[in-house]
């Protein structure tokens, strides 16, 4: 077994968490590597513009992830395009796998991973997945022209899923388990203005069902506990994400939505030298700029850590 | 008496969080309002560029606050150009009066006004303010040309009050009361490669003397309690900031650097409806992406607060 490097810090992830953490690593002259796949996490499958990160009327999340990156790489910091796969506290250092079988080193780890799409898992959704059943309405929307279709969820995600679809769609309808949408009102105001929009309330889907392609939805109205049907030509499932996080099991807390719990002063978790930053964590809001000021902490708790830990070994 | 408005959220202060936290106000269609004397808060104030506001590698502080609120300006949002005197809580909502005898309601308000540079008090410093003493080296740097100038503190912004500096004066010379610098490393190397600073540790200032204008500090080594003194024609204090929170004495609970204590994962004070945020809180660390990042977390929870209020009130 080959260690390529005992490092500092290493930064897992490379959304607007990981990389805010990387560039005030690399800033403390942290001798730092930053693990990802790709870099943009969730941003880039983002439906609308980013009109929220300050001081930028208006963005497209690849270009926002571009404008990071680039900052980024004006810094010294290794860069590992994987995943990881394994993290083994030893001693008073971690030794990190990742899936291609490379091993690394360090004295603190900072979880930035971000979340995926969660599933409704009911029958039918996985059948029907690129046969109706999107979880990414910027890439699929444009199929369903003329169409209708269904967007399950009433948070911001899911209108502004609703918002964009509306531009393709012959209608869109919200189906939505809560007695009300939790969207912020703007966003809702602007679905609404589209006319294409109709919402149900207290809806519990039940199936999705079709012959090739998805046909329809069979749900259940929770208030009159009667069973529905609606016909539709695709669904876009918008219910929130599940936090990418198997590969720490053992040494993190979880909340009930699987998301690594922190102290929220300073994004540790429940071992020590272990950070976690952005939404792979129970912050709220889960907004990109939190993100980026909790990778910020995450990154300045880091380095004091790992003072501390080196002036103790010296 | 006049009642300007009745809002559902006030913020106060114009810097980072306050501005972050009424976009967010305004994206979800809150009826609110802003009151800030100016724009910018400290970041005007900032010696040298920003670089680390996550997305642009280097840009004034004037410049980005600039974006800020042209961003702030797309949204409608009350503006008040005023300074808050006095806050009071009367059942589910708070009567603010300015400095200029302007009263409002809101039910619930952000508290974002910052903090100012702190003093040394220590003997001579009042008389000397304007006469070799300055807690601004971005307005008072320049005067020093070719001269001698001491900074007093060895954090952040006293060394990127040292990095400017040197690029004027003869030579400058730190004085720090703890045994070692607590900046940013990559801060006090590029403060050293300007071969033109001096570094004092455990130090501790007794006295500024001089004539017309500074001529010499007075201190004490603290580890062999003797008395120095060394000749200066301008002194430099950046020992931080003190909050700006005069005006809520009754209302929250101050650390012991008089930042107000909140709950790091919803900004809230202990009165409720009352929110604070960014560098006039107790979190760690003081950076503009951290201040934004709060911002975001007061003003969404404050909505949901408010929605809370409005829905028991109905």
């Amino acid at each position: 077994m080959t260690i390529h490097g005992f490092y500092d810090t290493i930064i897992i992830g490379g959304g607007p968490a990981g990389i805010t953490a990387a560039l005030y690593a690399a800033r403390q002259k942290m001798n730092a590597l930053i693990v990802t796949k790709a870099f943009g996490g969730q941003i880039t499958r983002k439906v609308t513009p980013v009109e929220n990160w300050p001081g930028i009327v208006q963005i497209t999340g690849t270009e926002l992830i571009h404008n990071f990156q680039k900052h980024l790489r004006r810094h010294k910091i290794d860069i590992e395009r994987d995943e990881v796969s394994k993290i083994k506290k030893v001693k008073n250092y971690f030794c990190i796998t990742t899936k291609s079988k490379n091993h690394f080193k360090t004295y603190s780890v900072i979880v930035a991973t971000g979340a995926d799409p969660r599933q409704l898992e009911v029958e039918g959704e996985q059948h029907f997945v690129g046969k109706g059943v999107s979880y990414c309405p910027l890439c699929d929307g444009p199929l369903f022209y003329n169409k209708d279709v269904a967007v399950i969820g009433g948070g911001n995600s899911a209108l502004e899923a609703v918002i964009l679809l509306s531009k393709y769609t012959k209608s869109v309808t919200i189906l939505e388990s809560q007695d009300k949408l939790a969207a912020f009102r703007d966003l809702q105001d602007r679905a609404m203005a589209t006319k294409k929009v109709k919402v149900l309330t207290n809806i519990k889907v039940l199936k999705i069902e079709g012959n090739k392609t998805v046909e329809k939805i069979i749900f259940e109205d929770k208030l009159t506990k009667k069973k529905k049907e609606l016909a539709i030509d695709g669904i876009f499932i918008e219910i929130g994400n599940q936090p990418a996080t198997s590969f720490l099991k053992d040494l993190v807390d979880f909340s009930k939505k699987d998301e690594i719990k922190i102290n929220p002063r300073n994004c540790e978790t429940r071992t020590e030298g272990l950070f976690a930053c952005g939404d792979v964590t129970d912050v709220f809001p889960k907004q990109i700029v939190v993100a980026a000021g909790e990778g910020t902490k995450a990154a300045v708790n880091a380095y004091n850590y790992v003072q501390t830990v080196k002036n103790a070994g010296a």
